[in-house]
Order: structure tokens, then C-alpha cells, then sequence
């Protein structure tokens, strides 16, 4: 017979997410089938801010489960051993689950910007509480399982980069950029008419929202925890429907990915060692070209994609919805199964060295210049590139409309990103261009 | 601190995989890594038809791995509480796996055929021996995470499709035709020149090899046991390039794959319940017709892919490389681990009711129809239509070369699968109709 840890839970947070948790956890024909896993789970207190208020609860019982607005009704109730966190923000949130796990109660959480950016913190903490449970497989992802499968897939392979869509709103909007030629602000208008994109869409479109669940993921797939402001991050705001073109010349399209990959451990005597845990990666936030027989490609809408390369698998990617009631819902439900289960906490770099983030990164790039039309002045770009160190592949150039404002793309042979921000500041010097060149990695 | 189970193991077949596995497992790099996590694994004896052959294994210390040509060297063996067979073929494989389950050893297999035609007795035994875990990770989809994942992702949720690739020589095959242009008959010879194919094909090219996954897929996603025998099996030996062409038409291209789908529960006022165990599926092995905006339509060369349709999730998908030495390796490793830190069986199944198999199902269908040219054929072929009760959607005919023999393609509203197979039928029996025509589902 399994380890089985009876769970009385304490939720955080009852909004969309949280009152999915709650009815499908409730749900009778659900909990019968859970409990033949093993699995005996009951949420007994939810603590939210207005008590009156009518959650739409379909499965609730009020002789099983009470509603509080006091935080310390749940955390210092000795019965609840297990608190959900799904009211989100950070310093409430880190607040309760830092007590929570203090007064050795299991936590699980969606909260993305509270683990990416309080990992080392909560670590710690469970150093000092060893008996205590932290999960979020909901924080990265919505319903796709990656956080599990990051933990118990690869732990006899080696992994050498994580690159995922990792936010629904952006692709949407890259989405109908792409197939309806669509301007950027009319996308954006659009996306926050139907409420996918917030009145403020900052955390989506500057990358934000990304920064913080490749933040998780490179933990994940790596060990080190980097700070997520760390990460060098672009979001998607200076993209048009002319670069759609341009990629489309290049039979690829654009998408906003969050990319984490070792650079690669130098061994004593210079070769490269991909095995074992990495050193050094790099990460980074930003729209990138993808070829259009990649499967990243071919992730529309609001779907989200994780692609892994590893040293077995070679690729292998996971694709699913990123954000929605039942999909995080179903997440967190996961969690409580395996937690309730008595699975063992698989952490395979428990013992990991910290990482260093090298900010420098070598890839293909898409370079857009916007210029007044004249003479030389593909032989002004050509002598920049060359005195940056930057080895032109192509250029491309769709037929001139306006001669007063001329875009076209130089895509570079493989260069360190270091050289070609360089070589885009010295371009946007040269007296015809009218503004800083877009740059993109190529994938 | 976690439950562990110590394995000893007995290794049955030492091929391509079985010299993967060992060499992964006594990696002394990985093996630190692994016992990290708990996992204290290694291959006391290796079974194998002729013991003086060189294995070419890397990591080989004879004090500690012995090899032998009796399989009771290892099944007689009380220190040995693990038995990973690799051997491959149904009857001496399933010899082996049964008197290990016997002798209270646990089992890793990779095996297909066996785990496919042999579950229900399989798990007969295990509830005779309910401390003995039968693990089949690497048995379908080589590197793909799958069958850990439909244990532990869909637990809170109801599986209603499962749809695949899940054979990479074929994808291999059906990918060249469609990008090249070029015949079945060259493709094949092509494949079976580079070693994809075997020299005899029948196994991948008619559905076979499919047709044991996808029945191992059903087990998983809905309970019930199939036999692969009994699934509707067509493989792509009569898909020509006149196929692809009429599927670009679509915006479509065809894959080969395996497919099962809950047909529905009816309550008793008749109305559709989705919730809960099915009580009847419907599962084929066909070429389908898939739409380019599709992610399956994506996954061209070797690569597998398996698509979850669900209430939660709607739909994710798991893509990763579906065969080689390292990829199913490294699902074997994930077996061993899984099972070295006492992680809990996890079977959502174990009391299910046994499933009816429907055959017939509900698609829209692509009908290939090949003729002498002449009046009053699509008068013809649409009153034999009309007279089986389906429904025309589209007439699609390239131009004409041959009169002698010209091909045109129907397709249908949706219909029962029992219709369009009747009426294709009956076209075959008119005069001008120079062979039966094919009919494949459309997703």
C-alpha cells in the first residue's frame, strides 16, 4: 500500500482558479475516483477578502468547509495541514506561505512571480523544515504537467536548453499579427476588448509575465536560481506587420520566447563537457524568427509550448493551454494528489552549485533597419558590420512604398549578441537611419 | 526522507537498448547524480543468447555485472528483486516477465507486443503479487514521457481522445511523400536502404506496431483493455503522392495514426455524460487527413507525438523522438527511478469496468476514387452516395492527364464510419470504377 497524507487544506484565494480547485476537488464522482488513489483531500477553510460575497461554489458544504477573511484562522489552525496559495501578488502571498511552511504546513501555488523571485528564500526555509512539501506545478505553463515532467523525466539525461511560449496573451496577439496582418496596436486593443490582455498589458507584451517562468524553468531544468530581473528581457511592442514579412521570406514566423541554455562547462583542458550539472547559462526574454518546421511554429493562440533538448531525447516538447480556470485548476489538483499520494519530492539539484548567468549568447540574428531611401548606404551597413565583427548572410528587402521611411532586414551569419547590439547602436548613428535597429535571434 | 527500494537487477537482453540502459545506469557521473535522489540501481547479471559476444559497453566492471545464457541464472536468484527485459518477441518475453512476477521480482519492460497482448493477465498476476511493480514506460513512444504522464497529469480530469504518431518509420516514410513528391514504393526502398525500415516492412507499414500502442494508450487513458487484434487496423501501403497532392488542396497533409475516443456514456434520460469511466471507446489505426493548423500536421521525420484530449486540459500534446538507444534508454532509467525512490503505483484504473470497443465512428471522410473518364460519374458516384445515406461535402479533381485512368476525391459530411465504408463499397461495383476506393477519416 502506498504512503498515503490525509490533507486538511487551507485555500488562499477564491477567484477563478481557486473555486475551480474547490469544485473539482468536491465534486463527488472526482472524489471517489481520487480516493481510489489513495488520495483524501478536503478543503476546510478558505480565507478571502469579502466573506459575503457569493463564490458560485457548486460542491460547496458549509458543515465542511467556512469561509474567513483572518489569515491566522487557517495558519494557526493545527487541523489544516496543507495550505493552497492562489490569491496571487507577492508580499501577501509570500507572507502567508512563509508562515504556513513555519508552522510545517505542505504549500502549493500558482504563484509564478512569488517562485521565481523568492526561490533561494523558500529553499532555505525548507532546509530548516524538511518535513514540509512546496509545489507549483500551476506557476509555469497553466495545464501543461512540465514542472513534474521536469522533475522525473530527465533525471538520467542531461538537459542543454529549455525555450518555451510561456505566455497566452502574446501569442495570441503574435497569432493574428501574423495570419490577418494586423498592426500591433490594433491586436493589442483588440486582445484587451475580448479580456485576454489586462487595461495595463505591461507584465504580458514587455515580457515580464515570460521573465518570470523562464526564471522557474532554468531552475528546474538547470538548478541555479537566477534573479529574474536579471534576465535580459524584450517584449513583443516593437514588433509590425512588416517583420511578419520578413519572416515569412524566411519561411518562419516570430514568437515571444523565454530560452534558457547551458553555454557549456570548459573542461581543464579546453573541450567542451555537456555532462553533469552546467555552470554557466544563458537567458533571455525576446521575440525570436522560428523556421516554419519548427514546432514551435506551429503553437497559435493561446497555447503554450515547452521545447527541451537533452542529451538522450535529443527534443522533446510539451504542448497545452497556458492559463484558464480548469487547466491551473487541474495543476493544482496534481499537486494535491501527489502530495496526498506520498510521492517522494524529486529535486535533483538539491545540492546544485549556484549558476552564472552569462549575459552573452551566439545565435543567428534578424537585424531591421528603418532608414530615409539614398545612395551607399547598404555599403554604410555592410562597413558597420564589418567593423563590429558581425558577418552578413543575407539581406532582404520588400518593394519600396515610401522613400521617406525604407525597412529592411540584414540577418547575420552566427555572432555573439554582445557584437550585434554593438553594431545596432553604431547604425542607428549613421545619419540616414531613423531609429534604433529591431534585432531577434534566429532559431 | 523518501522510502527506498535498493534494486538489484537482472538485465534480459542486451542489444541496442539493453547496452543503452546499462551504460546510462553504471555511468559513475550519473550514477552520483541518481543517488542524489535516492536511487541505488545497478545490473548485477545480464542474460543474453551468446555470453562471449563484446557488448561494447562503456562502463562494464565484471567483478560487479555478470553474463549468462540461462534465464534462471537470474530468475532463480534471490538477490535480484529486478528484472528490465529487453529482449523483445512475445513468447519467450512473456515466460521470463511472468515467472519474475512469480518469484516477487518487480518488472521493467519495453516490450509492446507483450505488454499490449498480455496486460489483462499480466495484471491478473500482479493482484496475486501486490508488492511486485510492472513499469512500461519505454513501450510506447520511445522518449516520450507518456505513460507517466496519463498516470499522474489526468487524475482530477476525464480523457476523452487520445490520437498519435506512433511510429517514426512511417512518419519518416509519409513525410518524404509529401515534401518530395516521391512514390510509396521508392520511399520505402529509400527507408529500408538507410535501416528505418525493415526488410520485412509489414509490421510498420500495415499499422501493426501501431495497433499495440495505441491499444496500450487505451488501457491508459480510459481503462479498459483492448485487444490489438480486434482494432480496425490500415496502413499507408496505398497512399500514393496523389494523396498529398488532394490533401494540400485542403491545407491539409495525411498521418498515420492511432486513435481512440471515447464513443460516450448515454444516461438513462439519453442524454451525453462525459464524466466518470467510459463505458465504450472507439479506437482505429488508419492514415488520417489532418489540417495544417493542427500540431499533429507539424511532426514530420521519425519524431512521435501523442495528442490528449480531455474536460480539463481540452488539449496537450507530448512530442519527443519515438525510438533509438538513448531515448528509450532513458525511459527505462525513468522506471528504475521511479521505482528505486518507492513512488507509489498509480493505476486510476484498477477497478474499471471492461470497455465495449465500438466499431463504427463518426468522421469526416476523404473518399479516393479512381476511374475510366466518361459521362455521368458524379451523377453516378452521387446517387450512390445519396442511396447510402451519406452526405457529399466537396468534389476536389486535379487536372486531368490520363483518361484512362483518372483519380478524383469526395468528401463526406460527418458520417458513420458503417456508411462510408458501405458506399464505398458500391462505387466500387460500378462499371467505370477501376479499384475499391480509399477512404481515410478526417481530423
Amino acid at each position: 500500500m502506498p504512503p498515503r497524507v490525509p490533507l486538511t487544506i487551507g485555500l488562499f484565494g477564491c477567484g477563478t482558479v481557486g473555486g475551480g480547485v474547490f469544485d473539482l476537488l468536491h465534486d463527488p464522482a472526482r472524489r471517489q475516483a481520487l480516493s481510489r488513489l489513495g488520495v483524501d483531500a478536503r478543503v476546510a477553510k478558505i480565507c478571502v477578502q469579502d466573506v459575503h460575497k457569493d463564490r458560485h461554489l457548486a460542491h460547496l458544504s458549509p458543515s465542511e468547509t467556512s469561509f474567513t477573511s483572518n489569515v491566522r484562522d487557517i495558519l494557526d489552525d493545527s487541523r489544516i495541514n496543507c495550505v493552497v496559495e492562489l490569491m496571487g501578488g507577492v508580499q501577501a502571498a509570500k507572507d502567508v506561505v512563509f508562515q504556513a511552511i513555519q508552522a510545517g504546513k505542505h504549500v502549493i501555488t500558482a504563484n509564478k512571480a512569488l517562485v521565481a523571485s523568492c526561490l533561494p528564500e523558500i529553499e532555505q526555509l525548507l532546509c530548516a523544515h524538511p518535513h514540509v512539501r512546496f509545489s507549483y506545478e500551476a506557476a509555469v505553463a497553466g495545464g501543461i504537467p512540465i514542472i513534474h515532467t521536469l522533475q522525473s523525466a530527465y533525471n538520467s539525461d542531461t538537459i542543454t536548453e529549455v525555450a518555451g511560449i510561456l505566455n497566452g496573451t502574446t501569442n495570441y496577439m503574435l497569432s493574428k499579427m501574423e495570419t490577418q496582418g494586423v498592426a500591433y496596436d490594433a491586436v493589442l486593443k483588440e486582445a484587451q476588448a475580448l479580456g485576454f490582455a489586462e487595461a495595463d498589458p505591461s507584465a504580458d507584451v514587455d515580457g515580464y509575465d515570460v521573465q518570470s517562468k523562464i526564471a522557474i524553468l532554468t531552475k528546474l531544468a538547470f538548478g541555479g536560481i537566477v534573479q529574474p530581473a536579471a534576465i535580459p528581457t524584450m517584449g513583443i511592442a516593437r514588433l509590425s506587420a512588416a517583420d511578419f514579412e520578413y519572416a515569412k521570406m524566411m519561411d518562419s514566423t516570430i514568437k515571444l520566447l523565454g530560452v534558457a541554455k547551458v553555454v557549456g562547462e570548459t573542461d581543464t583542458d579546453g573541450s567542451k563537457k555537456n555532462t553533469g550539472i552546467p555552470t554557466a547559462v544563458t537567458v533571455f526574454v525576446s521575440p525570436v524568427v522560428v523556421h516554419c518546421t519548427n514546432v514551435i511554429a506551429s503553437i497559435s493562440g493561446a497555447t503554450n509550448l515547452v521545447n527541451v533538448r537533452s542529451l538522450n531525447l535529443e527534443s522533446t516538447a510539451y504542448v497545452g493551454p497556458g492559463a484558464g480556470r480548469l487547466p491551473t485548476a487541474n495543476s493544482v489538483l496534481n499537486d494535491i494528489v501527489q502530495l496526498a499520494r506520498g510521492d517522494a519530492p524529486c529535486d535533483p539539484f538539491m545540492h546544485a552549485k549556484p549558476l552564472t548567468l552569462e549575459p552573452d549568447y551566439e545565435a543567428r540574428f534578424y537585424v531591421r533597419i528603418t532608414i530615409t531611401d539614398g545612395l551607399g548606404i547598404i555599403r554604410h551597413v555592410g562597413e558597420t558590420a564589418e567593423a563590429s565583427g558581425v558577418s552578413i548572410y543575407s539581406i532582404l528587402q520588400a518593394p519600396i512604398v515610401d522613400r521617406a521611411r525604407v525597412q529592411f532586414v540584414v540577418t547575420t551569419e552566427t555572432s555573439p549578441l554582445s557584437k550585434v547590439r554593438a553594431m545596432c547602436q553604431k547604425i542607428a548613428a549613421l545619419p540616414f537611419v531613423q531609429e534604433e535597429p529591431l534585432f531577434l535571434p534566429i532559431m
